[in-house]
């Protein structure tokens, strides 16, 4: 199938899928996760394709990534059946206003109508994308990452037949046949088809979207996160979260890239922290500027990009800032409006850093790592959004549907 | 001053806007609107110059549009002393969660940063839209068409003087100087300076936008409105609804251009129909398909693009369909997503078709004409959106912030 006649065709499925009932779009869910399960012979056989060809082309972890094991599409499946038992995000009145002519105007959620992912090589992202599509209402148009074609490709045909079993239908959830670059420019500029299109990848794929893509985009995913170590800091508070931000999953966007520190507290804290850091196993490389260089023993001189880096590694730039309001600067300046942390006992300077800084999650005393749908309650994800417009932060269900305003009248004029 | 330095300078200026309070930003803008009354001999003059060049170029109902009046800058006055009555749309907490390991999330509410507004000849969109973007804790970037960029400027240097009375930096509301089309294509590609462009204009100007804006952009504006006549009408209702929804003011986009009529009554109620519209003063000119034609004494044949065309006139295409939902298929194809309206007293049809069409606004038995930020409850608008992400129909001041999250932990880690 073309490009074309897939967003067409998922067009004229999203109607259906909008119209579907709370209980329809739970019954479809519950088949497809069945059906997931019935596949595994299938989705595996498809996957060890994949894999072959994969081999030594991709890192180990890449590899790791794209492996499916028959656990593995249990918990593809459980994950479907997760979805389930949230609530429907669809038909909630968020706004009624009765006028005095007796004019009903309601604000009421419904479906963006066809939402395109495009993704990489995690096989996981076709269920689960497919699953949230589904559940908010939308008709889901799924772009894998060449790597995982055939998997995925596996996963969609097991998808469509619970769709259908649930009386929906199976173009609901489509897969691109075409895995050259110009699907995804298609995809891009698919108006009139497409009314949410998420890239989820790197750096890359986000950029081109972003210069190319004329339908609706959110942006998500790349964290250049800042921990400011402030001079009112507790330093067991401030060595934890840094830690932990750095070190606990460094290859994700909610991970630590850059610490700040007050100058202040520098010449006792970086000591501390240096150790820390080092001590863990892998240790961390630290890029210094010139002010923590001179009092470090193991740090490195930073370059001028490190600042402006996602190392997705065991690596961090360190600064020192000459306070809270410094600190805001610099991170003005370098952040990709992802997630930001100030450690300090001190209200005011965190008051004053919760206000000043502008990116999606700002904490206080607490790591970044906590950015995700599921630590922030929404029960799931399909992103995070690093833009402002209609979502930001976490993207849960609600942020795949928009709202009508549904106004009732007896012959009302104006 | 160059398109680039406003951006930057737009950019500096909205983290002022945004730190401020609710209170220091209601003084701003009652100072803007006693300087904006202050300087009509200023504004008058300029304004003046506008109209001498622009007379013989454009229209008599562009020329009064641009014409400014002592009576007309005091109403725009008064227009930001509503905007001061409004609640501040800033700083509400839109969720809140506590885990059970205490960490605290808040969604809360917050400025989007820089608001661009492109539009045409109208100097009270100057300070409507500065007024709007103050509020919200925003810092304004304003183009205005190039008849009226004399006044636009006598305007926009009044609201400065205002502005810093109240101690906020004049940066934070810029007109763009260059009223080349170049300029506006630097406020498209403004990637980093500019956090939503919002174009109030023609269909040119909204398809340029999304054609080539790499920045967040809402489409405004564009309303293809329908009324469907359901066989089960109030015949008095729907000719009074398709008369007001046609002819009370036929050159806005809530305006409907198309009637539906269901086959089952088409017979008894096109003439009637015929007979309202073609003695209303000035006379509508009835556009038809095949079957109401053969009905009609006085309709021409549609032509191809009649179903696909703004009129903004006293024209409207009216053609017979074969139920309500036949009526919102050819919505799905011809709609711009603005405003549709169904006419019955069958509560079944109502519920399908407000269930079944897909845009911002979707009517029972009203007058398409309350899609209107002020008609709606929100105490003003910044234009309507006829897109789905972020803002749809009437865009107020909370369309005109975001959210961010705010996290408290006491040293948690993930």
């Amino acid at each position: 199938m073309t490009t074309l006649e897939i967003m067409r065709r998922a067009r004229e499925a999203s109607r259906a899928v909008a119209a579907a009932s709370g209980d329809v779009k739970n019954c479809a869910l519950l088949a497809m996760a069945d059906s997931l399960e019935v596949s595994t012979p299938a989705i595996l056989r498809a996957n060890e394709n994949d894999v072959k060809k994969a081999k030594g082309t991709v890192s180990d972890v890449m590899l790791d990534r794209l492996t499916l094991t028959a656990a593995r599409i249990t918990a593809m499946a459980n994950g479907i059946r997760d979805v389930v038992m949230l609530p429907d995000p669809v038909g909630r009145v968020l706004d009624e206003h009765v006028r005095e002519d007796g004019l009903s105007i309601r604000k009421i959620s419904v479906p963006l109508g066809v939402v395109a992912i495009i993704y990489e090589s995690r096989p996981n992202v076709t269920s689960d994308a497919a699953a949230l599509a589904i559940k908010s209402g939308n008709a889901a148009i799924l772009r894998s990452g060449k790597e995982a074609h055939e998997s995925a490709a596996a996963i969609t045909k097991a998808l469509q037949t619970g769709l259908r079993a649930a009386g929906l239908p199976e173009d609901a959830v489509l897969l691109v046949e075409d895995t050259s670059r110009e699907s995804a420019n298609e995809l891009m500029r698919g108006v009139g088809y497409i009314d949410l299109l998420i890239p989820r990848g790197g750096r890359g794929l986000i950029r081109a979207c972003v210069e190319n893509a004329t339908v609706p985009c959110i942006e998500t995913g790349t964290g250049i996160c800042h921990i400011y170590v402030d001079g009112a800091a507790d330093f067991d508070k401030a060595l934890s979260i840094v830690e932990n931000a750095k070190t606990s999953r460094p290859s994700v966007c909610n991970a630590a890239e850059v610490c700040l520190i007050d100058e202040k507290i520098v010449d006792t804290f970086l000591p501390l922290l240096e150790e820390r850091l080092t001590a863990h196993e892998p240790p961390v490389e630290l890029r210094m500027d010139e002010r923590c260089l001179a009092l470090s023993k193991r740090g490195v001189p930073a370059s001028e990009t490190d600042f402006d880096t996602e190392f997705l590694d065991y690596k961090m730039a360190v600064a020192a800032v000459s306070g809270v309001r410094a600190a805001t600067e610099h991170i003005a300046r370098h952040s990709t409006g992802h997630s930001e942390a100030i450690v300090t006992e001190d209200g005011e300077a965190a008051a004053y850093f919760t206000a000043a800084v502008d990116s999606a999650a700002v904490y206080v005393n607490a790591s970044t790592r906590f950015t995700d749908g599921g630590e922030f309650g929404l029960g799931c994800e399909m992103g995070i959004s690093t833009q402002k417009l209609h979502a930001r932060g976490p993207m849960g269900l609600r942020e795949l549907t928009t709202y009508k305003y549904v106004v009732v009248g007896n012959g009302h004029i104006r």
